[in-house]
């Protein structure tokens, strides 16, 4: 079947056969087919929608465009872990060498940071001197050793992916469902773990403006996992507000140190135990999740998941005593508050709009190119349901010069509301999809 | 409004502005928009559709791309004509000068053929030496002096349309009736005229496979010329077996001519007559169809429409005694007949059958650089509803070799269903929408 067939078939909301994924994705990836066709393929795909079938098979398809990491060699069951990205989202940093001190392996890629949301990897930049960069073996042989490493996705993991990414970037055809989901799993498939625990963000910070789209995207994750013979939870949390109370490169290390001396912000410990007792389940270190809940509060209070992290750095060559000393981290020059200019109780604070703020200080990127600055960024974020008197401080900005930060006071204030009367209980953890 | 804005409107089913249109066609003349945008906003118009107005919008915007001739130099109203394309469809070549000698200036600009359909410029290639490529100051001069004159399109008349068309024909985009119409009705804007008789064919050898989608066709390119301040009727017409009795180009001019002298088969008159009376009526030199028809009629009998092909044949340089001498015409030196394998009625002909065949012997081009050969053909065609004997001639194959002949027989056999009854009395002209 040729291309143009194969097009005319979506086109006309009909059912792919695995062989015409399969041809289609091979076109993508070897480039023998012009872009205009895949433009009209993707935009078709937009609106006529893929079964969850096709979804699986696109996945697979594009997981298999380029290597495939293979784990067996580390012992016990790798899980990995994938957040759709949101604001103030550190959680990996926490996470990662949690759950590792807790017995599970975590092999783990992370990207940059695009737009308003921050990437793992610029975070760790805060480690002066780390390798993100691990070639596959390196990779393989630290999660062996030391149960734990971060390093970045590289370009020959589900090429095919990345073309047709960079596609529906230029196409309007980014928003979809079926088409996100392949993309996140194409790549997870590709890394080699044997399940997967997904964090998928809903509210104005994310993908997912509500629950009913980020039960949608959750199914359909789950889903892809499940017909390729993989184990996966994913949870639906609140991304109305950003996580946390710092948004920014370095100010979100520091607060992932706080949370792994277990003195960090409520709602960040709590989605970590979270999906971290998933992860320990699926990697068979707990029978149940309350066990594995009380086993992840048994290390963290311990300090064993601080020190993980320090190793881990250590191992990747950045400086580790930068993980106890987090006042040598990278430290923006000027700070200024922006205050409640009445007293009440905080009704929402616009994850968006903080997010968008702490890219224009200079901590996100807006092109791919971008440098970005680690240092800057918005710290003490009042949390929704807090009461504050008229004058208090909303949150404290870390910009670059006096003249940044006065620039953005207006808007962030705006990002708050304050009422009269405590707002309803806002919950964090909105809801759980399993493939089992 | 950028160009990823647009596409996304079209893409959730938002209809556009006038602005939004003129802006997207303006990036395809200029070429400052990567194909690729293109194709996934024409797989979302194909998928979502276009209103009457953003259809009226885009024609318009098609037209103004390039140059628009001005005939308002040419006295009397001038009446364009189009046929969407059929087997057998000498139409053109009766109608232009039929409808000048009874006093309609006729400028038209027409085609080549491509696939199973045949082109008008192809056909008039049988008079050897004439001239199909007129500059556009020529071109308006001739008519006005003899009332007539047929050229091919220019390049630079509607240039984002053949644009577009290039790019739908590789991604599955080319059969949507708003782009199907724009497409048409943007050439036909940019010629000139003041009014236009729309030919849409229905059937098998057509485009509009049934009556229902030539009516929407018929409906939406007589709603572009009304918005655009220009009177058109549409008539719905039977493609479902060839017109007239020959396929092929010389072949179709030996019946055009036998029908310029009013001794062609009665269909092909019946349409040049139906199609001629609208014209006489839009050009204000008949007060009704029936006048118009009874004049025509007449033009017809005197042998002056005859008279105005071969006046025009020489204004274009051509060989002007062709007309008078048919038999001098290229002629195939091979001719084989196919039988009927059994006596009974005419029950049909499949026109897409015929078509395709007259391609294989070499009549039409399979890609835009095919050579033609305008000797060869089928001729003699039976029609629906004729009784013949077993052994009889059900037509004719001319070919270049005796080889090629044999070759097309048992699928030109197929094209014939006979059967013991006669069929039910099958209309040629099934239909006609006026925008006024």
């Amino acid at each position: 079947m040729g291309v143009l067939d194969i097009i005319e078939k979506k086109r006309d909301g009909v059912e792919h056969t695995e062989d015409e994924i399969y041809e289609l994705i091979r076109h993508v990836a070897s480039g023998d087919i012009p872009d205009y066709q895949i433009a009209a393929w993707l935009m078709a795909v937009y609106i006529q929608g893929l079964t969850p079938t096709e979804t699986a098979w696109l996945t697979a398809a594009m997981a298999s465009s380029g290597v495939r990491l293979d784990l067996s060699g580390i012992p016990g069951i790798k899980v990995d872990k994938h957040s759709t990205g949101g604001v103030g989202d550190k959680t990996t940093l926490v996470l990662a060498p949690l759950v590792a001190a807790a017995g599970v392996p975590v092999a783990k890629m992370a990207g940059r940071g695009l737009g308003f949301t921050g990437g793992t990897l610029d975070k760790l930049d805060s480690f002066a001197g780390i390798c993100l960069a691990l070639p596959h073996e390196r990779f393989i042989e630290q999660v062996a050793d030391i149960g734990v490493a971060i390093t970045g996705q590289t370009e020959d993991l589900a090429p095919a992916d990345r073309q047709l990414y960079a596609l529906r970037d230029v196409t309007a055809t980014i928003d979809s469902i079926p088409l996100i989901a392949s993309s996140v799993m194409s790549k997870k498939l590709a890394a080699g773990a044997d399940a997967f625990v997904l964090d998928v963000k809903v509210g104005t910070g994310a993908f997912a403006k509500d629950l009913n789209a980020g039960k949608r995207l959750a199914q359909t994750m789950v889903d892809i996992a499940r017909r390729n013979d993989k184990r996966a939870v994913a949870v639906m949390t609140d991304m109305s507000q950003p996580l946390g109370r710092a948004v920014g490169n370095a100010l979100e290390v520091r607060e992932a140190l706080a949370a792994l001396r277990d003195e960090g912000p409520a709602d960040l410990r709590l989605l970590c135990l979270t999906l971290g007792a998933e992860m320990l389940v699926l990697g068979g270190k707990a029978r149940h999740l309350a066990e594995a809940y009380t086993s992840l509060e048994q290390v963290l209070a311990s300090g064993a998941a601080l020190d993980r992290l320090a190793e881990m750095v250590a191992a990747q060559g950045g400086d580790q005593s930068l993980v106890y000393d987090p006042d040598r981290l990278p430290t923006a020059p000027v700070r200024q508050s922006v205050v409640a200019p009445r007293s009440g109780y905080i009704q929402s604070v616009d994850a968006l709009t903080v997010g968008r703020i702490a890219m224009r200080l200079g901590a996100g990127r807006q092109t791919k190119d971008d440098a970005i600055d680690l240092s800057v960024g918005i710290d003490r974020i009042c949390k929704v349901g807090m009461q504050i008197e008229a004058g208090e401080p909303l949150a404290e900005i870390h910009a670059r010069t006096v003249a940044e930060a006065e620039a953005v006071k207006p808007a962030l204030l705006e990002a708050f509301e304050i009422g009269p009367e405590p707002p309803a209980p806002q919950p964090l953890i909105l809801g759980r999809v399993s493939s089992h």
